[in-house]
This record gives structure tokens, C-alpha cells and sequence, in this order.
């Protein structure tokens, strides 16, 4: 219970946008990838396999993002990833990226897990759900 | 009032990812089109111009998203931009993109006025705010 | 013969870096939209149902750009297509992309035809040959 | 002399298409990432500094890439960049992706010396140009 999955990002010249802070879209790509990196180092089990040899994915359902302060080239993101919720199909990331120990946003992301192949909803894999569970916020 | 600014959007293939779908944060780059085309043809002031000879950005500091239903490449959203609140220095914008009717994803995003070269919040610019209010939900 | 397909595309705040300036990649990235919308409107056949019903992609297997005039958000560059070369399996696009009648940047594409089940080539699909080569360089 | 930079890429989700391999903007904006860590690491200047510090910046000028194999997602990319000419305001890299040990892609890339607010080259800086020189191809 209670780990933290932590992830660095570099912040680059093609994140940022002509008022030179990054554009806000490419955070979202980047909690891709700290959802992508925490399968494959975090829950033991790689989000490329989940999708092409289980055909799961695990699709953004709701999103809420506050964005704290702005965040410039050459900077490095600590993001930070934790379990908010739980469900039957569905799990709620805490993501938080820090500069230098400040927060510079915040976001709250509902994943569901679905099958590829039908599109539906299905609940979360047995085998991921303990793993899922420990880094859920006490 | 109860203006409403429309948009429309054909899903590319660059859009869409492995699963065939199109990758969530290709729909806030897409909401962020809406709100650039609203500047420019809604409200009557490009926002490149608002950028470029005003020096003032508008940038994302809260986003809340409902993803309702998969959009695949080669469908058209039909995005509807309204004014969800109107304060001193923010707006809250409440985007809608429908296909064929149905809505695929809603999305309430805060975008606050900031300067670009002192990146302070100031107030709405006043020749901005009646035509922004004309947009407001009644 | 010697036809020319057209398309127009606005240059958004999204493209380009913080040196003000479009990020290279999204030429590229544009450029796919050209061929995208060629094979809807230029050659009567959707690229989308290409895609999905026929399980035919077009890669690139080369590529050649001079870029040649920096471009700015807010510009509308107008992109040219013409077909340089047509092989047996690949197909040589000349691409460029104009602001105000000056030439920006020029890109000489191959792309492949290829089954995306087999990850093989194939000819030119027959259907498509003919409309192809009327866009033929004389 | 003959210095190779080495830049390992996973491919992510993200950078995969409908098709399942990568969409082929995403190599050129590896490339520049790569470009990116070879100034701060193997020039030992940051290429940050130099956009923000002294307003240089390195636009590409020329491309032409050779795309070999596709690439899939979890798929790790071990690029290698050499200096292939060192000309007086530009610099013409070598760029190679490889698989295992396979070539997936080439890319030799012009880059341009300018200065971000004349927008006019200038010649590659002395203090950068013999730390570029030993990564020349002999």
C-alpha cells in the first residue's frame, strides 16, 4: 500500500509552444507515458504486451487537470503516480508533476480497462488488480 | 447570448493510435483549434494577433473531461464552444464535440488572460469581454 | 495528366516552437494530411476506407525536404501535390507548400503501397493507377 | 574524430499509428531529440542555452531520409548520430535508427546556424565547432 510509481521527464523544445512554456496537450502525452512506464515497471506486467497479445486497453474516461504553474524548456518533470480509486472496470491515477519540489500540475485520470476487440468494458485483469491495489492512497 | 460557436473536425489517421481510436490528447490540441478559430471568427480578434502584437496568452489552468464514446479516423466531430463562466481574469469554456448528434466528449476547460512578458494573470481585456459574455449560457 | 492537387492549411499556434516558428516535424505531419485528402478528393477513393476495408497502407519509404522560408502561426500555407514518379509498388509525390505564392519548403515523398496484414508491397491497386498518373509531372 | 552519439528511444503507444507502427513525423521529432542531447551531452552545451541564452537556434535546412523497416511500440531505438560535412554556417548530421542491431532508418539532416532574432545565419560558433569536428566520418 501507499508506493509511489515516479517517473522523470525532460522537458523539451518540442513541447513548448511560441510563448515558450510547454503546450498543455503534451502533458497529457506524458502521462501516457508515466501510466505506460508504470505498467511495464510498476505492476510488473508491459502495457505493449496488455494491448497486443491480451488485446486490453486501458482508455481515458475522465480527466481533471489543474495546471499550477507554467514549465519551460530544459526543465525536468518528477512525476509522481498513485492510486486515487479502485473500481470494478475502471481506476482513478493521482499524477502530480513537481519542479523542484513544487507542483506544477495535477491531474486525476480515470482509466477503464476495455477489450479491443468489442470495445466493451471489461473488469480489471485478476492478476493486475493486487498490484494496482498497492499504490493505492492510504 | 446562448451564442454558440461550432467547429468542425474530420479524425485523421495521424489522430488515431494502435488501437484504432484517437489518442486523448489529440482532442485537447483539436479543443484548442476550437478555441483559436472562436477568437479569430467568433469574437472578432485573432488570437495570433492577441499573442503576437498584444503579448497576451490564454492559458489552460483547469481542465475537466468526459470521454464518452471512441472516435475512429475518418469520422467528423462537430465541436460546439459556449461560455460556461465569465470572471475577472478567466473564462470557462464548455466544448462539446458530437458525431452525428451523439456526444463523444465534453470538456469544461479554464483558460485565465495572462501577460507573455511579465506571465501574470490580467484582467479579460475589455474590448473582449461583451463579445466572450455573448457566448454565455443563459 | 499534369494535375495538381491543393490544399490549405492555417498554420496554429500548436505548430509552431518557441523560436515562433513551425517545428519542422509538423510539415510532415501536414504533409500526411495532403496525401490524406488527395486520396479522398483527388483520386476519388478515401484513404480511411483504404485503411480499413482494403487493409492497404501507403508508408513512406523515402523522403526528401528543402526547407526553405521559416513560417509563422497564423500564416496559411498552400500546398501543391504532384506525382514526380509511379513505379510498379511506389508512387514518388512532389509536394509544395507556398505562402503568398513564395515557395516555403518543397518535399519529394515515396511512398509504398503495402497489405497491412503481411507487411508486404503490392502493386499500385489497379483501380488507382490510372488516377494517379493524371496527376503526373509532364 | 569519429565520435558517435548514441540516444536510446522506446517507442511508445503514442508514437504508433492505426497501422500498429510508427507514424513517421514522430522519427524526425526523435531526431531532434537526439540532436538535443547531443549538444547538452556530447558538445557539452546545452542546446536550451543556446536557444535562450544566445538566441541561436539550429533549424533543419535539408532532410532525406530512408525508411527501411517499421517500427513497432516496445520496440527500443538505438539511434547514432555522426557529422557527415561542417560547413561554415551549417552542419549536415548522419543519423541512423537501429533494431537489434538492424538499420530501421537514415536520416542525413542540414542543419543551419541563426540567430533567433535576426532570423539570418551565422556561422557555426567557434566555440562549438571543434567539439562538432570530432564527430566527423573520417
Amino acid at each position: 500500500m501507499n508506493k509511489v510509481f515516479v517517473y522523470e521527464q525532460l522537458v523539451r523544445f518540442a513541447h513548448c509552444d511560441p510563448a515558450g512554456i510547454v503546450y498543455y496537450p503534451w502533458f497529457l502525452d506524458m502521462a501516457h507515458s508515466v501510466k505506460e512506464d508504470w505498467f511495464g515497471q510498476g505492476l510488473g506486467h508491459s502495457h505493449f504486451a496488455l494491448i497486443r497479445e491480451r488485446r486490453i486497453g486501458t482508455p481515458t474516461v475522465n480527466l481533471q487537470c489543474d495546471f499550477l504553474r507554467a514549465v519551460e524548456m530544459g526543465e525536468t518533470l518528477r512525476w509522481e503516480l498513485r492510486v486515487a480509486k479502485v473500481g470494478n472496470a475502471s481506476v482513478q491515477l493521482s499524477l502530480t508533476a513537481k519542479r523542484n519540489g513544487e507542483d506544477c500540475l495535477k491531474v486525476l485520470q480515470t482509466i477503464a480497462f476495455m477489450h479491443l476487440d468489442t470495445r466493451k468494458a471489461i473488469p480489471i485483469p485478476e492478476d493486475l488488480r493486487p498490484r494496482i491495489v498497492e499504490y493505492l492512497i492510504a
